[in-house]
């Protein structure tokens, strides 16, 4: 493999001048230049990163903390942010915490060692603080957190507003929300205050029903489910706090002889893949993923090149009607 | 932040000794040892793994190239290949190349540049020689490709098979099989040859038919499926290449007034989330992802390791019976 001093031999200057032409630093010719660069590419030099790394103390390379990676919600968020992270010339080093505090903690390690640009935190098990004593920004993502560089999340109460509305419009009485997981706070927490706030003012009957952690990992929510369908035979709509949460409502009802939107509407939340493939298709809060997913990356690099960047970043939701509050 | 100066400083020991304790390289007596760890310890020293790539001119990074990281099937893929890699101290840097030739040479060069000690390539428009030509350890995944350290995929022609027999045990007469992507050559193809040879063994009536790569990156079959059942209103069995096509089929069974699994059973492949999520539920080939993601990493690690690792790595399918062919 060819170095800097086959570069610098073969277009006839010294070492130093082709460690500035590539990190671009101090005058150079543009004759020079020109040298250099017609050696590189005839050697098929490669730059080492590492070594670059090295001398900058920083990497090209964004860790990224997740809870669940297969978890239709953040596949959706990897493929963005990668596309936006790839866009900039930064790489992805991700990483699964499974909310365990003890992976948390060995990947906080790693990231300092290798000496990442910034980290991404999606997983909010340990204490913000240590992340902050590393002096790496950090991005957190719908976690709530008051320290950290800037944090990323949708307008989760307007979403839950929406979705009662909606349930409303289309003629239901007796409302039930599928919440977010017990003992864990979290932006997606404002759903259920949206949720609850219209069906006050609308005088609407509501019952709100935390799941289980658990059953957030396995993904599977339907003997819950099916226990509440069956305890309130009166609901008539339902706003879920996830796409995953409405599918498997979608088969309790089947289960226990009520259609989907024929008995119970039913509102999903994310609009993840999984809403457009269940039959029928689920009505659902829109979160601009893609777009969050770039408002995080931007923030990040930014941040690391030394940019003042906002602290808390909201970004609006939308309602996606589909066949599961259809009025046909 | 501590540095191997301040440790060696600390436990009164040469930065040499240091080093070695840290590489476990050459003698050193088990009370030095314990020394320089406690030095570690007390002076909270983290080793700067960027440097230690650059002399060992080797990363604990794996690259890793997908084409569509939001499929569910490349979701669960990734969530395997993170968890195995994490095991054994490697990361993922993960790359999403939307099988574009473009963007895998801009990675092929960024890996090279970053050390990476492995490539997993799951994503083969890049001709595969000129990741061999980097002296790095390649691992293809599902792709045919004769060259490269180990070639990982599953069953498919057995994955056909069974998907076949169990179609015609239900009692359907006239099969259809959706296949993969028209005009890349791919191991999956083989799951349609495994179809035909039992089909033609039983003198069962037979299809098949291609998909568009296009709809594979929109996840959108939808229009394609609808025509097709127009078409072949005769056709009672369906075995889809995978799991978001028999998602679809159900779908658009529904609109054309078909009732599965009452006028039509369907099979999928893959098994992943979506194929629990849906209504009914998904009958389908179960690849041993987590199986297929551990013996990629195992043999990435031990490859970059200079140990002599299997060419090819095959994993058995099973038949996972669920609603979309239940006889009830």
């Amino acid at each position: 493999m060819a170095t800097l001093k086959d570069v610098a031999a073969k277009s006839g200057v010294t070492v130093t001048t082709v460690s500035r032409v590539l990190n671009n630093r101090g005058y150079i010719s543009e004759e020079t230049r020109e040298k250099v660069y017609k050696a590189m590419k005839e050697l098929n030099y490669q730059p080492n990163e590492i070594a670059r790394s090295l001398s900058k103390q920083k990497s090209n390379i964004l860790g990224v903390i997740v809870p669940h990676i297969e978890h239709p919600y953040f596949a959706k968020l990897i493929e963005y942010l990668e596309r936006a992270a790839s866009k900039q010339n930064y790489r992805i080093m991700l990483c699964n915490s499974h909310s365990e505090f003890e992976k948390e903690i060995d990947y906080l390690e790693m990231f300092q060692s290798n000496r990442v640009a910034g980290i991404m935190l999606c997983s909010s098990n340990v204490d913000i603080g240590k992340f902050i004593s590393l002096n790496i920004p950090v991005v957190s993502y719908e976690r709530n957190v008051d320290v950290g560089t800037t944090s990323i999340e949708c307008d989760n109460f307007q979403g839950g507003v929406l979705a009662a509305t909606h349930l409303i419009e289309c003629g239901c009485k007796n409302l039930l929300h599928f919440s977010g997981i017990e003992n864990e706070k979290m932006p997606a927490d404002e759903r259920c205050n949206g949720f609850i706030h219209v069906c006050q003012k609308e005088g609407v009957r509501h019952q709100e029903i935390q799941c289980l952690e658990d059953d957030y990992y396995k993904m599977d929510y339907r003997n819950f489910i099916e226990k509440v369908l069956k305890e309130k035979p009166e609901v008539d709509g339902i706003f879920a706090s996830s796409d995953v949460i409405a599918a498997q409502v979608i088969q309790v009802a089947k289960r226990v002889g009520k259609s989907i939107p024929d008995d119970i509407k039913l509102v999903g939340f994310d609009d993840v893949n999984v809403a457009t493939l269940t039959s029928p298709t689920i009505t659902t809060i829109h979160q601009p993923v893609k777009e969050m997913a770039y408002e995080a990356i931007g923030s990040l690099i930014k941040s690391a090149e030394n940019a003042i960047v906002p602290s808390k970043i909201m970004l609006p939701v939308s309602l996606i009607k589909r066949e599961s509050t259809s009025l046909e």
